[in-house]
């Protein structure tokens, strides 16, 4: 898989992080960028749009913390732990608040059963690769 | 697959679009855009970084362009399509000139292999966008 | 100004490329940027949000592919200039297309007013570095 | 100033966050971003690039958490606050890093300078702004 090849290729070791956790963060944090900037144009698109506000605002937050994610986490010249885990720590909540809203209406906008789908996994990613981290 | 499952989920139709091209030129440009930022990292903590700047500059570029291209393409509430048509032709060029840079010392870095080939699936999804939006 | 002082103070000349115009350019991109991506958000909290669908849409483009002009512009090294002009094209037409929509109504709505100054002077910018580079 | 009229012109009250205080936040990001992004650059073309690899890293991750606050405090619709408050407090520490990163070597170059200068006004931007939301 060719997130996990860009990481075994890198010239640094991985000694302070799981690799398959690390891939595994960076692909949601990826996929959910780009599902959640969907959902937000397809709840745009909606008839009900007026009732979707939230879910197109949590949405659009969440779109860009995890792509700043993504991009953050596919880095591992020197080290920025620190920043790292406050970042995870973001993207975990953005995803989980973005995942609750969409979920609430999961049932009404197939979109959004997708997209909180997305957010769940990248939720789960971005906890357990913190966990790891410690 | 969620991208398809994203784009046939919008409240409106995709008459002037192939959904299969269209799902395929999101992805492509999300995972360009992630493997080019990881190749400038790996390309950054060689040793021969010197020689390597003109690649990371590339990478870079072409991240910022590919991210930009997967969100724009992931919208579909009215019509954009003028912007589109321009942001494709830059998004194929970067890819291009990233995908020449990075071939041109792949059997030396795995990283810049690996990311030679996001760079040519992305430029070929939007070539093949472009064309069949004519 | 500081966007002046970070192109003078970068290694390599910038023989050609005009420093002011250069610098205007990355100031217009970034403005324009953050604004759209207010604007979007504005639309998104008005009564008339359902008229406002097309705003939003080409605000979110507007301020996509803007962030990715001021990166891409802020770099110097090596040399990029055929992706540059490109990008430089398509940011002139996502400006100008979402400067129409919200001049459109910006005798109704403030924020469309104010970003639809950002977008013409982003476009303008946009333009007169494009025919500088030739 | 333009980012406060936004904010004024914006359909929904600020009653829960100060308005100075917010705009500020909003530019110091956005000019933190643009000029992070020159710097990792600028740092890319000096002669010593072997020696400044972490702070190009930390310029271009501090870029890319910068970006993403000013886009997410832009937004004014419904409320995001636990969100918001997670991602000051990881902007506030990737500027902090970043500015301790390039003020160690501003002496020689000018552009560390600069971009030193714009983390620390984004750092106490994020700071104030937190302690404001409480």
């Amino acid at each position: 898989m060719s997130t996990t090849d860009m990481i075994r290729s890198h010239p640094n070791p991985t000694a302070d992080l799981n690799v398959d956790l690390l891939a595994e963060a960076i692909d949601a944090a990826g996929a959910c960028a780009t599902t959640c900037s969907a959902c937000a144009d397809a709840c745009l698109a909606e008839e009900s749009v007026a009732e979707l506000r939230d879910c197109i605002r949590t949405d659009l937050d969440c779109a860009d913390i995890c792509a700043a994610t993504a991009a953050v986490l596919s880095r591992r010249t020197g080290s920025n732990l620190g920043t790292v885990k406050e970042l995870l720590t973001a993207c975990q909540m953005a995803c989980a608040t973005c995942a609750d809203d969409c979920e609430s209406h999961a049932e009404m906008h197939a979109h959004c059963k997708v997209c909180g789908e997305a957010c769940r996994r990248c939720e789960k990613a971005c906890a357990e690769l913190l966990s790891a981290i410690g």
